[in-house]
């Protein structure tokens, strides 16, 4: 079932591999079929390069495999959080990409420095609060995906507006409309974070160097690209 | 029309990649022919893999499209109001390279600190001034060109002593003789801020170190190799 | 003799080239066979393009070869103290990787800052003590793998927990069931030593921001790979 | 004349795009052949991908050319005039590599922090003198192979202790026996470079941390390998 989810789903896995994002198996793909309410994910564990399209694991929303031989992804129920709660999405991505992992170890948001990031979300990329040592003790990985939705709510984000987070001390989830998107939102989360660390490091030399995009600059890129009058890219 | 041009235009994207300044689809190159005054450009957010150079678009230095079945780059209009200011240069480049961007967002220019910097331009690669919330809300690609050029102006500069530029929070546009000039400054100027960053990183860690190249190491660098009496490289 | 282990000791030498963990002949790999009281391992300073499986080198636990026509590597005699006080590892990596050498020679332990260490190691990754003079100058090489077992000695540390080590002033030692596990912690350390100074150099930059995982995160990670209950992968 | 070292000499250059120490045509190298007073060197400016064996220069020492079309590297005169004083070395290699370009451009040396240093140099990689104006604007290359001479008489080092120096503002040049280990030292110096930057970042975090390798252990390895009863590697 779902045979062309799961071909789109396997080979957005190795779009992870090919972006440079993952290291051994540590980055999963996740889609869903909205009118079916199902998803498919990665298997856990299993290296990129023995991986087929026949591998990947169905589950529904209730957390239960309908389809596949393997265990699914140790971090499914973070996808399925954010499937219940951020409704237009279709496809989710995680890694341990290097520089967003820095990010969300140091606990601090991806502030929105240059036009680079305004292409990209309306705002800083928010690190979510720490789990609470019963969340990490109860159903972790749930609570992983709650957490991330409360600090979206909280901050009065929109997962449309930002298609990325950080999970403190763990690292970043990235989400889109297909897989392919999705993983593209991870590797833009991936430079963005870099360049904002190279920012702050060129800007700390001199003194009169001050950072952060102007609100009008970031509204001009975001809009430009995602607003009702975006004229970026062809005509869809 | 422009056939071969739209053939180098092309391929010179394409060096993009190979020299790992671009991701995904961000950077662009154009080129001019001064005689029919038509420039050549890349469609906006075409992938690098898919585009054949029949895709090029061909423009007019009124902004009017002349030829092709796509969307030009949403910089054109900054490639036009250089190409009418810059006589001399034949093509454009710009890139979101991550360290020519992370000293642009850091609203620095890049130091002249050695002689790598020295064979490419002749003094600091200048950041220009931020665009104001007119500029941006109005014709914003065109008042970026504007604010290069008027850049180099204030400072006295000529483009072809320094074949690159920073936009305030953006990041880099370099510009040659041709295609593949201009390509190749856009790589130096990268290779330049990162060494640029390194040096002051491992300055700052000895109170005794120094930095900054003296201005006839500076002479001597960028006239061996673009001076009257050049004597880098073979005859032409 | 041990054909089958030389020929996977010799693939996983090979698999440090395909990791980036290597420059010139800076690493080696060597494996035991327990039963027989036997290591095999890489051949000094051969480069690994023209190696052959049938280079590796065969040696007793009192330093004496077996077999091979080349010297083996010259830690071979750190190789072999490890064996002997690490009774549960079956192989063992050595590499010069930039990160875990960077670490090594500011001599600190790298810290526990997220869950891509937790996964890997349950606490921080000790920097062994210095070896004295007197070590240096006597068997060099077989104390300075009496210092690393007297260093998780010290700290009550199984080389169980924490499948690496970083020699003072010098690098990374990481080691595994076999040799290609072995292979996979050398790049994990490399990865976590990376992330780890990133992690610091973002947190610098913030008076709020606060590093080091909380120690139920740390256990939650570290346990659900490599506890009782573990449930990341697939079944054995 | 010469063909077989022109032919290695080619190859030679090669090996600095295979090891990542070269941008465009920033990098040369040249051997000699100490019985013919003979050297054979790269043409200036001539991208690696074009070049043949037979398009390698050959000098003498009085700085005539001796056979080939195009003109020699515009080096030349310093690889002249470090053959002259450096009479044990057969081979010179010039880059603007990232890492050691930087050393340069902050005017430091590069300190012996650990054991990977310790294979390569005897002590610290020295940072020459800055040239004057007048030797800049005279025989300026020739100039700069007469400051490294004087560099390493002043501080009383050998060519064969220390195989490579920086040029203040400049960057690096290395040598050894043929053009493959002077390529080598190229390469290990860009290492030792990037490692030692690394060292002082992550050592400037944490208050207790001192770095700078024991002289003890310095000897050790630098003896271990280059000295009299070295027993690294194979027997020659």
């Amino acid at each position: 079932m779902l045979e062309e989810l799961k071909e789109k789903v396997y080979r957005a896995n190795l779009k992870l591999v090919e972006y440079g994002l993952v290291v051994l198996t540590w980055g999963n793909v996740s889609a869903i079929d909205r009118e079916n309410r199902l998803f498919v994910i990665k298997p856990s564990g299993v290296p990129y390069e023995n991986m087929t399209a026949d591998d990947m694991v169905v589950m529904d929303l209730n957390g239960n495999k309908i389809e596949g031989r393997l265990n699914p992804s140790s971090d499914t129920p973070t996808h399925l959080a954010l499937y219940k709660s951020f409704s237009d999405i279709g496809a989710i991505v995680h890694t341990h990409s290097s520089w967003a992992c820095s990010w969300a170890q140091a606990g601090r948001d991806i502030p929105a420095y240059g036009t680079t990031h305004a292409d990209f979300a309306n705002g800083a990329v928010p690190c979510a609060r720490g789990l609470t040592a019963e969340e990490v003790i109860g159903e972790y990985e749930f609570n992983t995906g709650k957490v991330i939705v409360e600090e979206f709510e909280k901050r009065g984000i929109s997962p449309n507006e930002c298609p990325a987070v950080l999970v403190h001390r763990h690292g970043p989830f990235a989400w889109g409309k297909d897989p392919f998107g999705a993983t593209q939102n991870a590797l833009i989360l991936e430079e963005v974070a870099k360049m904002a660390s190279r920012t702050e490091r060129i800007a700390a030399v001199s003194k009169n160097a001050d950072i952060g995009i102007e609100q009008y600059l970031l509204d001009k890129h975001y809009q430009r690209k995602h607003g009702k009058n975006a004229y970026y890219g062809q005509n869809k």
